[in-house]
């Protein structure tokens, strides 16, 4: 690309790249559109996801990043994030993450998950979960998700299982 | 108890016994009212609980059960209940049971908990899960619940480990 | 089977229905001889069950027992029992447990255990561990297995997930 | 430090520096000797590690590193590390980082364990285990541990939680 038309070339370049990176990067093409995956992941949410709040802020293959608002009606009475709110989090992180990961046409289900929880999110607050992989492999995945409180600190760690679900025949 | 009254005795010795068992049974006192531990429970659900829309049905220091239905807006895409949705479900029971055994003043948080997907658990149909106790420690208490699907099939099974908390000072 | 040779007859039919028995009960057919399951575990130790000492006494698909004893050489600094000994035993019990249920030409291998310790187990004493199945699937099995002290105290609980590995071709 | 014996001067500062990292740090003080804790650690091994052949070769309160022979005599069937040889490895590391982290006087246990097997350990090849803390509360430590091949492929990832435990009265 060089001379009055690299500008326009290197564009056009720039958007060939981005169409290849489409099944595995973290832009997608949406008609004539490109959005990131965490938008497009935004615009087609799982019901439970909607219902407690989830947004993606990205996603790509080795790493998804959300947001969640402690809405009082998600938690104990504490005033705190309920314990299964954090793990609902974490759950939908981990296997969006391998959802992200996979080939078109392969699907994922958990199989296991194990959470520590480190300290307690306080009401009105937004925590976030960055997830990211520990092993990607033929039969499984396994990635591994931290939740933050808004200051930064851990609140809980979560590893799951993903098994990976291939089409019959 | 004998005589004319002896019907009248056994009532209030019956009472008594009830009043008794209060703290720890599975049949609480509400001002003149007796009930059970599971009604009380529902009586005063946790927001979350009331969100997601946990139902108990019994609850005894050694035994807590609890119903829930699979809302269509507590789905994943495949029409199936969230594996979040299950581990809240199941936190919850442990956590209750937990606390259903504690003596007043005391409280409890989930350190950790680990769960075994083992069947998906279908739309607008009622799971139900049971917990019971595993160790009961001055420092922890472990529970174990089983989810099951309508039909009996076990769906999940959850292992917690809750911090026994005793006051301060 | 009446009549003189009845006794005769009755001892055969034990021996046809202990054939049939063979692949997957608790007495399988080693040359002429009938011998248990557990027996033949024990003839044929794993390396590292031999370097520990794993006993066993029972095996059928739906239940394997063992026994070890705690040797000084296998213990922490407070002479119990150390925590990695009492997974080594549970892992292999799982394991064993989901051998045993197979179909021979099939194999398994451990994805994931979890552990709950809940007591300690001293030095010389021999403690139990009793594995059964939580789920038998086409693609895994999960076990879980009780850690019990000379005296019947719980004293660990593991679930394990087998991944069963089908031959190739 | 400066002038004819600023070299000497340095190294006394040095060894000044060593001795205030004494009781926290990664070298200590045996006698007139400064050794480092890894070597006061194989020095004092724990009899089951002992016998497993666990050594040391880094250990401070945010990191412990220690290799593991996997001989003959602990593997499975498959020539390769029984997977309660890895959890045993996993755990000596976990809460030895505890150890080394707790001030003097306080003792530790490993409450729960969780692993992932991602990869076979050959026999005959030496496994690296590297434990770092997740979280340092009052009540609990949590460590995970990563266990490398000696091509450096991840063959496990633990998660465990060390209950602290305080001297009574």
């Amino acid at each position: 690309c060089w001379g009055p038309w690299a500008s326009a070339c290197l564009l056009n370049l720039q958007r060939r790249i981005l169409a290849a990176s489409n099944t595995r990067g973290n832009v997608v093409k949406n008609g004539d559109e490109l959005m990131t995956k965490a938008d497009e992941l935004n615009a087609n949410p799982l019901p439970y996801g909607k219902t407690l709040g989830i947004r993606f802020t990205h996603a790509d293959p080795d790493r998804v990043v959300a947001e969640l608002e402690v809405r009082p009606d998600l938690c104990t009475r504490h005033e705190t994030a309920h314990g299964g709110l954090i793990m609902s989090f974490a759950d939908t992180l981990g296997a969006t993450g391998t959802m992200v990961d996979l080939d078109e046409g392969l699907a994922t289900t958990t199989i296991e998950s194990k959470t520590n929880f480190l300290a307690a999110v306080p009401v009105n607050t937004i925590m976030t979960g960055i997830a990211t992989p520990i092993h990607k492999g033929r039969t499984t995945q396994i990635w591994q998700t931290r939740i933050e409180t808004e200051t930064g600190k851990l609140a809980a760690l979560v590893t799951q299982t993903q098994l990976v679900i291939y089409p019959k025949g």
